[in-house]
């Protein structure tokens, strides 16, 4: 049988491809069983779906905002985007993490031969312990790599069920203890109610404790901005008590232009970009496909939202 | 029986504590069997050697200026550092070329908000074919990290002998084949009289041939700066015919500060520091740990040098 599906508020290449090769029939809203939602926010989202869309996929992994806005009801199911893109992340996660240790904000900026000032401050990946936080979809997909790169990884999560490939496993109580005992950490846990600013002055302070070498432990963030209390972590950075944060998120988004993490030399600055467009266009089309399968044969779909988690 | 050891121009804490634990005796060179050089250039080496010194332990992994001076005779075993820094600067490797991928030169330079502008330029190392030229200890380094990463390997060798773990390994008369079958490259070998200016303007028309979504390859240098016509690479990144350079190494060095390299934005410049200091003095001692162990024992020393290789 054809299912009947609507792409709001445009298809893609990628996109039309998955659709056709399902054989699925592009229809109005009014016809459709699936909705396709191809954009990361909720502006022209219908304001009320008709009975017959009995499921909507959209194309956000953190669907926090959406949840807030009361638009995700539970007259049908709904799809999130978790898990789809989780590799490009937890690889930009590894290239910021190794950006820091390696100092090339520094080295970027620089218009003169630095090896006097950084030969002996440069750190290697090798031999460190990387703490987790939120080890969900990304932050799995980040162990491999980082035991390739001979780290170590304590992993963070809600329930300290252990995590496949970390050294240990710690509760969301123990974070504070992680902090200490890891060199750094990588923030890759969903923005819930819960996890508003995790990280303040008291973790960092944790973090930077007991420096390998003099030189304390790095922050990266590739989750959500709000996880992190910015205030609190521009002192830290300004004061050294930390050694460098590698950033692709923050609060508010677009990061301001007078903001001063913009001129520290400790600090990696990507633009929310962890995840690729032309890798997200991709990724969410071999979702869809996926999902447009599971959906025909009446099996469970990936990615659906519960409510109760808000992710 | 305690083995005598000249240390020169002078010793280091990690260095102390190996001959100790070999319970090695430190003398002078006349009274010396081996000598542990302990300065990664010539300067002040002895322009003669007693007959009492059998082996010469050097600290640089690449020799070639040891050679061509000269120093190195025939009447004692040479071994230098070749291999013992292979995990540190495969990881820089790694590094840079994850920052290109990435644009860290354009972001860490950046003062507002990209995202409208290299969203779509960013890329991903995963799915991507790197060709590693000179698969030796370094190179061979690198490729556990690739492939975690998702990438494919090219090694390219003298020999042509498959290396494990490279999806397929070619020899060096078909370089110019494997740059263009390769999205990114990674100069990992030797400098020899052969390798000079090995990359070229064909060599990089090669590379940036057949981009992957219209962005073409990558070129790091972890080597050495004399494997590249350094104006050829000059004018292909300024044309855009690649994609962009990681580099650690230059000819010469330091890099000039009037050079143009210094302000590309497709251009990551570290100063010759893939091996961190604290790490090579570290690493430099383990291995002279482990030569003094085979010395002992009559055994065949790591790292050799076979002045008909010039490595």
């Amino acid at each position: 049988m054809t299912l009947r599906v609507a792409v709001l508020p445009n298809s893609t290449t990628y996109l039309d491809a998955v659709l056709k090769s399902a054989d699925a029939a592009v229809t109005s809203l009014d016809d459709a069983q699936a909705l396709v939602w191809t954009s990361s926010d909720q502006t022209g989202f219908p304001s009320s779906l008709p009975a017959n869309v009995e499921w909507v996929q959209l194309k956000s992994a953190g669907v926090k905002p959406w949840i807030d806005s009361g638009r995700i009801d539970s007259q049908r199911t709904w799809t999130s985007a978790v898990g789809a893109y989780s590799a490009d992340v937890a690889e930009h996660a590894v290239a910021l993490l190794l950006g820091c240790l390696r100092q090339f904000t520094l080295h970027a900026r620089a218009n003169t031969w630095l090896k006097e000032h950084t030969w002996g401050t440069v750190r290697s990946l090798r031999g460190r312990t990387v703490a987790i936080v939120g080890a969900g979809s990304i932050g799995r997909s980040m162990i491999p790599l980082l035991k390739a790169h001979g780290a170590e990884v304590i992993a963070v999560n809600r329930s300290g069920r252990e995590v496949e490939g970390a050294e240990r496993t710690v509760t969301s109580r123990d974070l504070d203890e992680a902090l200490a005992a890891a060199d750094d950490a990588v923030l890759a846990g969903a923005s819930t109610d819960e996890t508003q600013r995790l990280i303040g002055k008291e973790q960092l302070a944790a973090l930077g404790s007991d420096p390998r070498d003099g030189s304390p432990g790095v922050l990266i963030n590739i989750a959500r901005g709000d996880l992190v209390d910015t205030a609190a972590l521009t002192d830290a950075l300004h004061r050294r008590i930390i050694g460098g944060a590698g950033l692709d998120v923050f609060d508010p988004e677009p990061l301001p232009a007078e903001d001063p993490l913009w001129g520290m030399d400790n600090v990696l600055i990507t633009p929310h970009v962890a995840n690729p467009q032309n890798r997200m266009l991709e990724n969410f089309a071999s979702l869809v496909e996926e999902n447009l399968r599971r959906y025909a044969s009446g099996r469970t779909l990936k990615a659906e939202i519960d409510l109760h988690r808000s992710y």
